[in-house]
Formats: structure tokens, sequence, C-alpha cells
């Protein structure tokens, strides 16, 4: 070992982490719970406070110019394509942005150079002609494989909205790399290790092999211009970090380089704060540096996280309701072992809302535990009160999964860090789907032949038996082309638009999750449920397709704790997720599956025509797992008791449940039910109104 | 069908190739044969002879230039990259070149930056420094992928020369596209029947099929693209070829485009001149053209074919003894049904070498069989001995494997037109092998520990036994890492240099060989018959490796018909393909190998210690198969039946056997053996002294 890594490492506790990659176990061995309340807590410093000042006057300007200060138009964005930008380089405790100047956008061409150009054009600016024509005629990126390889049925499904959102034209996201590997071990170790790696390999050269030593060579190669980078701004990050100041600098920095080279859909950080405390508890107590300067390191961490920006285009925001980052950052949650993995920097983190003020980015999400110190709760109530800027998700739930290293990649998506990725899906609108088992695959809004030419109902009162064993049917073509539209997406975005930085910080071998997500389930749920137990007519328009409904009779609604529907929305979830893993996914990735659109059920809604449970074509879904709205007429604790029913073994990716509650719904004044309740991993913003200052519990499901 | 297409085939006899991409079908249905003399061609005409005044004032311009006359050092060649470009416009019945100025040569960095930057600085020119950043941090290259992913043993082996001329620097060639296809049917089918196929893929996106639906999208856009190339020189591609110059127009397109892409080390045309014969047949029939047209016709596209060039490095050039292009078209040769394919064009092609004189490019190439018409056999001679610029391989051979419409790429490699190709794979040294067997994989001449670490040969007399058993071991080990580092080639040429116009003038489903080579064989040939007859001391040197021989006592030598030896030949060649086939070979390539090597032996002999056959450290081994320099002392027919011995179904990539006589060598006046005799594809440039101008056979192996 090397002195540089001694003196790193001084006074750690020693342990297999020493002779290998594992942060979990050098956090395990090294971190102090902390259970007391927010009262050590210092406010912002002056420079905190001129910084922030400086980024808010920048956002101004941001927004007058209509959205971004500048864009970069002929420079590709690579690790090293920028010299060092600071915002005031003397006050910065932690220095780099993604170009070189704040706010300036960087120019992401691999996923499409289209995107590329239209993400300036919205926004008045050119891309360099010279850069089109190299991402034209040279150099082949990831929208144009897609689109080369895709089949006409491909197209259609995707035309006519019954598979949407799919990550063709933007990145992927969902994959977090373990940033902390960087501080904790520096870079010369990490390019060892991965060359080691490189070394281990199987000798003979199949595709997979190759592709494999590719990958390796690439990664070892960021980790190499990783370190030029950091060189720009004087740090030598080959040595391990040796203080706090440092062990952040380290981990941003980590962070950084992957956001220069990709834009994918969700960036999100992992999950560090207990990680870096062990450094702040360090250097506190040997006096090095003050609480008030561990928060100013941190304030300006999260300052740069909120910094983070990308050129998008319209129709990505759109599809996001936004521009979203999800810079998600995983704070708190217990580990296996009982302890809470609360730390003052757990606090800290959070404080940032204070200090800097409330902010949707970094996404700050609370693993929630019933466990979790009662003074973290506290805080965290109080946070979510003034802020409405937390998101929780449930860590009880997910670490018997994951264990007590997992992070959140976007909103909901779980996975222990470093060490598994996802590939990300979008989603199936399941509800189109049923309407295709209706009309023999014919498309309800454009009458196109988009699925199979099976035969459609056939009779005008329509039987759930027949019904059902119709919508199996196109489920199981649906999952077929669903996946297979995905494998294409996958081996292009590896092809053109490999994330070599963020795989650099995983293990060579890692667990990949195929992601897909289910759109319109309570739709389907009530329809299904409709024709069961009532009595639904289905009546043609002029092209002879099923477009309407009359029903007469009632019948049960999923959100009233009804087993009669909610068994409904189960089995169509495991009948979907049946037919998933019948098809063969890209890199033996596992599929898994989502129900948790939050916004864009509008969108979906939208592009679907009228469906047996009575709502109108055009109307939107209910988000997520969601009830339809109003339909859920027993009440909250109904409502969320139907949701929880759906299995999170069959959609392991997240059931999300969008919830509003004002203090007295569970008829007790002292008690809040949080957001995020049903099935684990829901994105939810806590409406500011509750009010709740009290008891914070997540409702065991 | 258009009337366009109409018009085009008007007067052809009609067959399947009317229904589906059929060129053979076309031509047996078609063409006449020829059997006449040489009296009915013609002179040069005036327009013929000032252009290629103009082109030999280039060539010589270019020698005085040190090599080069200019060099794009900024634009990266694709088929559309350049406008139109002329020697004189008004005088070419045939234009097209491969930049917009004569000669000038074209920037190609896919196969490799450095390669690119290394071949203009050669020449004094230097690459615009944009285009180098963007092919080494934007745009991957071929070379860079395969180093990738070279393993440390690869790069040993390539340094040590036990595999060598790999084709990870160079472009690997070797690939035909039926650019007659252009002619027949115009690029509107060609395209519509590429879309067709891409069509008809499988609905399950393994990687397979993604790959093979991305190439077949890459195939659609480089006829797109051939298409415009068309249009800027005046001609609408979209359609076929309407009359003679426009079939041999059109042909040259399809070839020009290639060569804008690709500078693989065999650039080959294929097999056009009988196919382009229907046409001149048509038009001389109908008048249109008299015979002095058609030939300034093929003058001219001759003409085109000897100013093809390529940036390349010195290292490339060394390895190929010179600047090769391999502009190899193949004429000639018997169709299956017995039927001569000699037409009047296959005349015109070597009068070329009249009316332009002699020219080593294109490699003219007949494909000799003993049943010729005499007054073409009696033709090739007359030119043969003017020239020395035909190249003769074995038809009645070669026509059992690949039937009539087969064509030679480079100089020896055989394949079906359009419908194989192969991946091309330089060759393995055996005779280094065998030092390997005999010093535990320990290199003879650096000392490094290259091979694996088995066991040395242990006695001070060799055992033929022993040093047989320990060779096998080693040609085992050998064939292993040769065949993975070939994998590893094809999969990056396919991923960052495909040919894509190559294969779009291919069959969808083409069969692919995966060649590798032999050096060394006579050497190994007769050191184990050393070993077994006579006695052979290992000494060893100062480092402890056998690096010298004593040899006590006769033994029988390769090259004297002496089964005793030949059958040691034999089984080399059949061991270690037996070894070669035991490797999962990229893409299911089926495996062939040659033992070919016309000028590079002297290399592979540099870089190979003493031999236990008495050949000294350095010096050169036999070109291809041939018995080593004097020893073969029973006379040439006895040589050329040793030779004869090998078995070609083992190494159908060709065997080579350089052969120079006089006339009485075979002790008859009037009758001559040709060079390339041994098992029928090999490169062998007849020496003028032979002077032989009668009856001309190939002896019947």
């Amino acid at each position: 070992m090397e002195n540089s890594t001694e003196k790193a490492w001084s006074g750690f506790q020693s342990g297999p982490w020493k002779d290998e990659v594992n942060v979990r176990d050098f956090i395990q061995r090294n971190y102090t719970p902390y259970a007391g309340d927010e009262s050590f807590l210092e406010g912002p410093t002056k420079d905190t406070q001129d910084l922030w000042q400086d980024v808010l006057n920048l956002f101004e300007k941001e927004r007058e110019n209509g959205g971004v200060i500048d864009m970069d138009t002929s420079v590709v964005s690579t690790i090293t394509s920028h010299g060092p930008g600071y915002i005031e380089k003397d006050k910065e405790r932690v220095v780099g942005l993604q170009t070189d100047e704040p706010l300036k956008r960087a120019l992401q061409p691999n996923g499409g150079i289209k995107m590329a150009v239209a993400a300036c054009k919205t926004h008045g600016y050119e891309v360099d002609p010279e850069i089109v024509k190299i991402y034209t005629d040279l150099r082949k990126t990831h929208n144009a494989g897609v689109f080369d390889v895709y089949t006409p049925e491909m197209r259609a499904c995707r035309h006519s909205h019954i598979i949407t959102g799919l990550p063709d034209a933007y990145g992927r996201g969902r994959i977090i790399g373990d940033y902390r590997r960087l501080a904790l071990y520096g870079l010369d170790y990490l390019i060892e290790d991965k060359m080691k790696q490189k070394d281990g390999t199987e000798s003979t050269m199949n595709d997979l092999v190759i592709r494999h030593r590719e990958e390796l060579a690439e990664q070892i190669r960021a980790l190499q211009e990783l370190k030029k980078l950091g060189e720009s701004y004087g740090f030598d990050l080959g040595r391990p970090a040796e203080n706090f100041g440092e062990a952040v600098q380290w981990t941003y920095f980590g962070y950084l380089a992957a956001i220069k080279e990709q834009n994918g859909a969700a960036m999100s950080l992992g999950r560090t704060s207990t990680f870096l405390d062990i450094y702040a508890e360090r250097d506190l107590a040997a006096g090095f540096i003050t609480e008030k300067e561990a928060q100013e390191i941190i304030d300006h961490f999260i300052m740069k996280l909120r910094m983070v920006k990308f050129a998008r285009t319209p129709e990505y925001n759109q599809l996001f309701s936004g521009d979203p980052q999800w810079v998600t950052e995983s704070i708190a949650g217990m580990g296996v072992d009982g302890r809470s993995l609360v730390t003052k920097n757990s606090f800290r983190y959070l404080h940032t809302l204070e200090n800097l003020g409330t902010s949707p980015e970094p996404n700050l999400t609370v693993l929630w535990s019933t466990q979790l110190p009662e003074g973290f709760k506290r805080y965290c109530a109080k946070i979510s009160i003034a802020t409405s800027s937390i998101q929780y998700e449930n860590d009880d739930l997910m670490r018997i999964v994951h264990g007590d290293d997992y992070a959140i990649a976007c909103c909901v998506s779980s996975m222990k860090v470093g060490k598994e990725m996802q590939f990300f899906g979008a989603r199936a609108n399941l509800a189109k789907c049923l309407l295709y088992a209706l009309n023999g695959g014919v498309d309800e809004i454009s009458g196109d032949q988009v699925g199979p030419k099976f035969r459609p109902v056939e009779t005008e009162i329509l039987d759930f038996e027949d019904v059902w064993s119709k919508f199996k049917d196109m489920m199981d073509w649906l999952a077929g082309v669903y996946v297979n539209t995905l494998n294409v997406i996958h081996y292009m975005h590896d092809k053109y638009c490999y994330e070599r930085v963020q795989m650099a910080f995983h293990d060579e071998h890692v667990h990949r999750w195929f992601a897909t997500g289910i759109a319109g389930l309570s739709v389907v749920a009530d329809s299904l449920s409709a024709i069961k137990y009532a009595k639904v007519k289905a009546i043609k328009d002029e092209r002879g397709i099923i477009n309407n409904f009359e029903i007469t009779g009632d019948f049960p609604t999923y959100g009233n704790d009804m087993d009669e529907v909610d068994d409904i929305a189960k089995e169509v979830i495991e009948t979907f997720m049946h037919y998933v893993r019948g098809y063969t996914t890209y890199r033996k990735s596992v599929p898994t599956t989502s129900v948790l659109t939050i916004t864009s059920n509008v969108v979906y809604g939208k592009n679907t025509g009228s469906t047996p449970d009575g709502r109108k074509a055009g109307e939107p879904f209910a988000p997520g797992a969601n009830p339809m709205h109003g339909r859920d007429k027993k009440g909250a604790v109904a409502s969320l008791a139907s949701v929880s029913k759906l299995p999170f073994s069959e959609a392991q990716d997240g059931i999300s449940n969008t919830f509003s509650i004002i203090p007295d719904a569970l008829g007790k004044d002292d008690q809040v039910l949080f957001g995020d309740v049903a099935a684990g991993c829901a994105a939810c913003e806590v409406d500011p109104a509750v009010g709740a200052e009290d008891a914070i519990d997540v409702l065991p499901v």
C-alpha cells in the first residue's frame, strides 16, 4: 500500500474493504449512527450565501433567456472536452462544472444528433453544421442505430402509443456509478482493479467476451480521462481522498465525469451521505474542520448538483412533464444488522433545503423505515412540511431485496450501488391492449391494424371469459413486441452510447434488471370488473371498431379494498409479467416491471379510446397504480389496501400511488400517513398543506 | 416491371434471373462463347491514347513527388464525399475517380486513425488535427477496437512474429461485391430487394438478428448513396444499364463506391468480362457500337482500374512487398455445362495489356482449364510472354468447389461472387511453432515466454515421437490463439469498418470463409524429416534456449516426390487444420487455410531462429508450399509432385508454388508448364524468359 493510501485511510477500521473494492464493508465498519436531533446543524456561511445568490441570478437569467443561458454548439462533451469552470473560484469548496461556464449546456450527440439539434433549435441555437455532418456521415448514434433495426410493427406500436416513452430518442439513464469508490480508493487503484478484471476474462473470444473486454477497456480509458479532469482542477484523483472536503470533491468528480458524457433520463447520484459522514466524523474529531465548515462543504456539493442541466428537446420535456434530471440521492435507511444508517451527514443533506432553500433537485430521497431514529423522522417531517422537497421510499420492503447499500435511480428504481443496473424500458399501455383484444389488433383511434389479426370480440354484450382470453393473447403479443423493442434499444445504447464512466464504477459482473412498465392498470381492472360483474354492451363506430360502451348495473371498482376487482388487477400484473418473462432479454437481464406513471398517465389517456369501465376516449388514466379518480369511495385506508395487494415481487421496479391527505384523513390528529406507502418505491411529493408535525410512519403493508 | 427495365432487358433470354437477383443465370442464358482467335481485336483510339498519356504523365508525376500526387487530409472518404472527378471529361467513356482529382489519395480513417496519419506523414502530408481528434475522441476505429480487446498473449504472439501480418492495422479485404448486379438490375430494384430481405428477418431480437438488421439497413443506405454518386456524374443508376457502355459504367460505379469507402488489402473486382460481353454482343449485333468502340470502353474501364490507389503506410508496403491493390478480375474458365466462358470480351480485357501496355493492376487472372478454347490459350500465352502480366489459376480444381461463377479475391482466394466472402487471416509461423515446441514456449530470439509453459525437449538428440508430440500440443495452442485473435479482428472490423457497399452486392445470407494461413511448411517438413531420418543434436545457447542444431546423416527433403517427407508435410497441414477447426470461429464462418506466402516468406524467415533442417537463423523460408531452395534435386516434376500431394481440401484458400521454368524444363520444346500448378490457386507471375508460344497446359494434379 502506498503512503498516500495509508494516510488517507488512517484511523479507519480495517476490513475486507482494504483488499477489494467494497464500499459497503467500509461503511459498516466505520460509520457513526446518529440518533440525535437537528440542533447541531449550522446555517449557511457568507461564501455559501454569495455563491447561491450567484446561482440564483444565473437561474433567473436562464428564465429570462427562455430556458438556457448558453449552449455548446461545436464542442462535443467528453470528460476532458472543457477546461475548468467556476462560479466564484475562491469561494467554492467543491468545484467542477459540466462545461467551462456555469449552466452552459453541453453538446451530447451520441444518443442522437437530431435530438441534439432539436434541443439547440428550441432555444435558438444552431449546432455547428460540421458536427451534424460528423454525426450523420461518420459517427453513428444510438438513435440512428435503433431506427435502423426497428421493425414496421415496432414503429406502429410506437406510433399508436401502445408502447410509449421508449428510450430510443433519449438516454436510458438508471445507471448509478458508485462514485464513493473514487474517494475511498482513488483512481490508480480502481484502474488497476479494472485492468485485473480485464486480465481475468476467459480466453475464448466469442462475441460476449469480446464485448466484455472492450467495455472494460473503455472503462479504464474513462477513468484515465477522469484523472485528467481532476488535474485540470488541480487535484490528484489518482490517490484516495484524505479528508472530508476531498472525499466530497472526489465523489462529485466521479459523478461529474458521468454527466459530462451522458444525459440519461435519470442521472442519479447514489447513496453518499453516510459514506461521507465517516470522513466528516474523522475530521471533526481531529479538529480539522468545524461543523460550520462541514455543512458548507455539503451545501456547496448540493449546490453543484442543483446546477446539473442537460440540453433537451420539447418532446422530452413533454414526456417527463418538465426537465427533470433525477439527481437522486438516497438517504438514511436501516442496516441489515439493525443499526440505523442515519448519520449527521444525513441531516446535513436535508438541511441544504433550509440553507439554500427548497429545490426539486437533487432528488433527496429518504429510505424510510419504521425503525429510523425519532429525531431524524421528526426532522424529515419538518423539512417536508417546509419545503415539499423530500421523496420517501419504503426501505423496509426494498432492504429485503437489495440489502442495505442500494440506492434509487430516477424516482423509484432500486438497485445495489455499483452491483446492479437497469435497462430502462418505459411503459406498455395495457388499457389500449384491452381495446386491441376487443378489436382484433385494430387501433381504436387510427383504425390501423397494429396488433396481430386475432379474431375480434363477436358478441355485443361482452363476456368476461371471452374478453379475458383474448386480452391474455393480446398481452402476450404486446409483451413480445415490447421486450424485443427494448432489446434493440439496449443493444444500440451499449453500441453507440455506452455509459463507460458509470460502469467503471461498477463491479465487473453486474446484475442487470430489464425494466418494463405498465400503464392503465386501474382502467383495465375496472373494465374487466365491469364486464364480469355488470353488463357491458360494446358499440361499434362507423368503421366497425368497438369504440364505446354502455354499462348497465354496478360493479366493484379498484381502490375500495374489494377482492373481486383487486384480484383482477393483481392477475393482470402477474399475467403480463409471465408473458414478459417468456421472451429472451438482452444480456441475460432479469425482467421486472413497474406500475408507476406519475404524470404521463395524462398523455397515455389522451391516446387511448373509451374503455369498458366508463372512461371516455382521451380522458386521463389514473397515475401509477392509483384507483381511478373518484372511484375509491371507501376512504383512504381502503384505497391504499387495494394498492397494497399488488404483488411487489412481480413489479420490483416500483408501484406508485400518488396520494395527498389532510391531517385528519385517518381519524387521528397526530399521525400522518406518508404518500409512498403501497408497495414501497414510488415517488410522491407530500402536499405542504398537510401540515403534519407529529409522528410520521409508513403504514405496514 | 417498369419500362426502363423492359428496355434494358430487351432481347435477353428470360429465366429465373428476371424474378430474383441471379447474375449467373443471366450469364448462362445469354452469353456467347467465343472459340476464335484475337484477330477481331482493335487497337486503341486517339482518345484512349490521349487519356492514357495523361495517366502516364500523372504516374510520372507521382514518382517524381516520391509516391503521391496529392492526398486528402481533411475530407473523410465516403461514397458521396467528393464531387465528380475526371481526367479529360470529353474523352472518357467510363468516368469516376476515387476523389475529385486523378490519383489524389483519399482519407480513410475508419480502419485506424494512426495508420491514416502515418500514411500521410510518409508522403509529407499532415491529417487535419480536427479529423485526428474526431477519430480519437468521438469515432472509434477498427484498429482501436482490436487493441482494446487483445490479450497480452495475443500481443506477444504478434510481437514475436509467430502470428504475422494480421489485418488489425489495415483493411481485411477479400470481399468482392457482385457489381454486375448494378448493371443488370439497377439500384432501385436492388434497394427494394434488400428492403424485402430486411422485412423478412425473424422477429426475435437477439444480438444476431439485431446485427443482421442493422447491416441490411447500412447496405440499403450505401446503395442510396451510390445512387447519388451516379447522379453527381449525370447517370441514373436507379434503372438497369441499357447498353454496353452503361453496363461497364454501372459496374464500375459499384466498384468505385466500394473503394471510396474501403481500402482493404485486396479490393478485387470479380468476374465481369463475360457478363459484360452479353451487352457488347447485343449492341454490336444491333449496330449500336463498333468493335473499336467496344474496345475503347474496355480500355477506359481498365484504365480506371489501373488508377486505383490508396494511402498506405510503409509497414503495409513492407508486409506486402509493394503497394498492391489486388484489383483482381477473373477471366475465362469453363461452365459446369461444359461450355467455355471465354467471350470476345475476355480477349478485350487481355488486349488492354497491348493497347495500354503492361501493368500489374488490375490483376488480370485467367481461370485456366485444359478445356479452354485453343485460340484463347494461345492469346494468353502471347500476352503473357509479351507482358508478364497475367495470373493463372486452376479452374478445373476450383470449379468443383465453387461452380462456375466464382472469382479470385486478392491473389488466390476463391469465392462465389456475391454469395461467399472471406475473413482474411494472414499467417501462423509453423517453423517458429516447432522451435517453441522444443523450447517449452520460449521464443528462441527474444527469450520471452510467449507460448504456454509446456515441458521443453529434454534430450540432446531429438527424438521424432517426442518432438512430434510436443509440436502437436504447441500447434494446438497456436491454433487457439490464432483463431481467437482473428475473431477479435473480424468482430471489430464489422463493428467499426463494415464493408456495407460490398455486402450490399451480396445475397442476404452469405457463406463466410474463415481464412487462416501457414508459413514455413517446407522448413517444418524438412526439420521433422531430419529428426526422424538423420540424427539431430539440439544445441542450447547461453540462455539455455535450443537455438542451433548439428545434423548427422542424410534425410529426405520435401520437393523430391518422396513420401517419407511429403507425408510429413501433409500431416502437418492436416493436424494444424484439425486444431483450427476445434476453435469457435466468428459468425459461424468455415475455417480454411492457405500455404501461400509469396514474398513475406523472407520476413518470416528473418524473425525465426535456426531450424533442425539446417536452415540458419534469419534465412528466408521457401515461399508458400515451395520446397526449400536447392533441396528439390530430382527435377521439376518431382518437385511439383511433392507440392501436389498437399491436400487442397485442407487448404482451400490456396497452396502456392512459385516456379520459374525454361522451355525445355520438361524435355519438350512445345509444351510449357505454367507456374501455378500445385493445388490450383496460387499467384504466379510467369517469367518472360520462358518464351513459350505453343501449347499451354496445366499439369493435372
